[in-house]
């Protein structure tokens, strides 16, 4: 089972992932909807976007945690994936430099991975994108890398700013990642049902011309707070 | 009348416009156009980009103040938007969060709200991607706001480094965002609409093999600068 | 011909162009292929992005050292464009301004000009988009420039951290945009054919489900470096 | 009198300075303070920062829009300063060239100039260090400008995010930079007063060990609010 | 105990600290030392620096989550301080505004606080570094905050890119941040001691004129590696 | 002797170093001046900085590439150092580790070195202080690197924008960093010293009160411009 710290040069095989069902219900919302369920927590930073619009995913967390310009342990997470799972890559530094391209891409799709989130860069993007194979990445670079230098698998990582432990749910669209701990997952998964069943209503309320300020109550909060309307 | 410096916790309801036929008149220029026509002067910097590339619009400002992690004032600008309106926030502090989404978009655009300007981040993108409703912003962020700290709303705003005042003509398209003062809106129309007439004769020169060194005659104050050719 | 730095205020007319079937033969293949052909050397730093995501394009630099807020340059360059060129324009200085449009982008193509990389912004890009003028630059701004200093045409140039000197091929596609020496094009683009010629099999194994460590042999270096496999 | 908006190509003489009384107030008050007493409002971005840590300074604005690489206006803007007077000097798109050095805080020190905020680079910062003449900057860059382009002096300026009208009073420390309108400056210097007076008491008793959640009655507010404590 | 992830609104009165004779051991090591000590990981980004350069410390880590623009949990944090912790606060969203300042610094200070790491902004510097009290930021602010949302104190954060657990040890100085688990403090401060025995004598050789290339035993794998010399 | 391009895997024994008399003349300037009497050119960007505010020195440059976070060719530089060089260090991809630290640094020292412009980290900031190691940097970085790739040494480099040929004059203080190409050090050392020679009396007469506007002759060619003065 994975330590609860990061360590170099090791491989955990046993990762617990987080439930199928709570995986399948969660990848029906959107990251937004989840980030809310989870009472307003979990996201990576903005920083990280899709390398085409339509990219999206959810599944469960392969991390690795790389070092810079050395790609050696993507190669070593791909034999740890199973069907359902996404990777999630940090990086021992920050470095945009191109950790992957279409060849792991054609491996880790081989292997029944739904996507990649990794804190650098990535290449062969016209090919990824036709692959239809989602990336949410720190940058497009051309910069190749080297085999040389142990990091990790499935140990538990920082990736922009998110802590992620292997298993955990992570889901990303056009509006970012979040990270959903596999422990917590249905119970998130049932909050953003629940987020979301509210929506329907009130957008159509919104769609009549109803005001924010009427439909949620705030008149009152709002000249309590002090608000003052000038003509 | 609103008020010539910032504060907090007011509304101004009554603002003064750009007419309406001059802002119809902008419309038909791009941002660069009218940049130009204002002396190249009024542009947003370059941060704020589109969601979607097709994003374009033009309207009369209502201005937002925003809170750090507060979308309150949000709710009370929608009361105020008039059809042909467009949004412009500004925040007290550098801040990315997700201000805005589909909810609001659907309710500004109820309103008639023609698109948002926001010196911070929007999610729900693939939403407001399908409803057309072009915003303008620093970043894509799913991070929720609150409702809980004033802001104000059509007070004077700095949105991403240019000046906007409440009424003022907000043109935003690929190129970026330019902010033309009510006051001048028939005169920069006027000026716009005089440089693109002349550059349909400019295109087909160019097209045609001319030099712009030509055109513009420009080789005598080169060699007067002292440009030296060197074979 | 070409001095070995950088002056201003000179235009060399003389400019020793990569040979013309080593570029066709670069064309072929993407910018990732060809910058690990070099040995992993002579790319843009990667903020250096494409205007929409199909442009692409290969040529011989003509290159451009422009001063801040300032494009009289482009057009004493668009004079020594000659079909299959492209521009290489670097700032002596950091600036986002727009120096180049759809006017320029009309004489450019007029001259035979394949495309332009420039260390600066660019506006009109909804026009250079329906030209297909494939441009890849820092920054799409609309800001405007003048006509008043030198700078020059055909020296060396550093533009986005790579050195580019007058007759270099230009390679540029979603990936990023590599340098490629006149004097090394043809072994560069023979080096690229091996490598590519190579990347077909391999895909076809990964795509089998092979894995790297397997196809690679990484297995023992992994295990000599000390990576620990845990249950 | 100074226009409403920005224009180029102009020098207003008479300007509206804050009261020389106000002025000197502020001046006994930190940047924090006065921006309290604004209402938290006034600041400039934090990238703007002294290029040595004594800097520090308060007084009434000379505004300067300059060009990108251009600093002609800087030398007009020395003709109209005034003793107590400080520049504000703001681009019309962003450069980090330098702008000022040694030779101009010269001048501005001989016409009674109490400082610099530029949105810009400064050099000679060994000699303006030895001078002691307070600037407050985005950059420090050796980088040279030119006498080309007409900007123009005391006209509004959004300088590192915050609207500057000629006349308003400007306090830069190491803390940042704020900036008061000239018609607020004697009521703000008296919020500084209130809120500073405050101050002494409170270091005392935070100094004894008493606890803000105590002093400021917190914990009723925290409670109400569901903060939960957990053994 | 704390939690194995983040939540919001809670207070984790009882923390494991590390033990305090392996923090007085870490205390005597750089920054740099004890980095290495521990495999070359858990340093902050280096965006986190001191706000004056003989600022340092090391401590147990009293952890603290803040929303953007409020700083309530600071004072919630002053309470669970004890004599030798430091206190690390990270934030839901980037934000660096003014979220500390010499009050707070005074009531930490007597609650027997050695220092702060902020992934947020701090004011009053010139206080804090007349009072020597040691802080590391990602900048300078004076933009004053409120308090009205919760957030929690001793949960785990990830601040500057490292992940914090209540009770670790931190160490700080110019050269950065580096977080040691508590649970391996003892070990840790071994390491670097033995690392740091070597270094001595390692210096001495240096100074007398021996290369790394000979004291490494270097000449031999570069001659592998193919390193060429050329005359 | 140096090829004309980058390549890897190299060490360029034989240097053509400045002359040494141009290269003392050099060092009595500032990098001010000294890139004013090269046209304006050959200044790194300005985000290389000093890591105390004393640091300055003139060299030759010894130029190294390096690979991320692997400082194994810093070893093979410091066999190429002479007295009286400095080491100029670039990277094959963005990366702020700390590749330099306080053993190197007595290493170089030893060798005779100058100092140190890198365009990547550097750590033991405080040692390097006190054995006043002149260093300019992209990053203070605790980050340690390995010693696994080849780069090379005294290949043509781009260093922060600016090409560094080996044996070209290095000047640098706390303006920022210029680059004099060794064949142009005599002529660019005599154009400063006409540069300095004629700052003084300006100083003299700016200190007088006189106004750039006279001594310049500006104010009709500002008139020319159409500048307009108004009351």
């Amino acid at each position: 089972m994975a330590n609860a710290f990061q360590e170099l040069g090791v491989v955990y095989r046993n990762v617990a992932r987080a439930d199928a069902g709570a995986v399948e219900k969660l990848a029906r919302f959107s990251v937004s909807t989840v980030h809310e369920a989870m009472g307003r927590l979990g996201l990576m930073q903005p920083y990280i976007r899709p390398i085409y619009p339509q990219a999206r995913f959810a599944g469960t967390a392969v991390t690795v945690l790389l070092q810079p310009g050395d790609n050696w342990m993507m190669h070593v997470a791909a034999e740890q994936i199973q069907p359902g799972d996404v990777v999630v890559a940090a990086c021992t530094t920050e470095n945009a430099d191109g950790f992957f391209g279409d060849l792991l891409a054609t491996s880790f799709k081989a292997r029944g991975c739904a996507g990649l989130v990794i804190d650098g860069g990535v290449r062969d993007v016209r090919d990824l994108t036709e692959m239809d194979f989602p990336v949410f990445s720190r940058a497009i670079h051309a910069k190749g890398t080297i085999k040389a230098t142990l990091g990790s698998v499935n140990v538990p990582v920082v990736c922009a700013g998110a802590l992620v432990n292997p298993g955990d749910v992570i889901l990303a669209d056009i509006d970012g990642v979040v990270v959903v701990p596999a422990a917590r997952a249905q119970q998130v998964a049932d909050a953003a049902q629940a987020r979301e069943a509210n929506e329907g209503a009130k957008r159509q309320r919104f769609a009549a011309g109803e005001l924010g300020l009427d439909m949620y109550g705030m008149r009152e909060p709002l000249a309590k707070a002090g608000l003052r309307y000038i003509d």
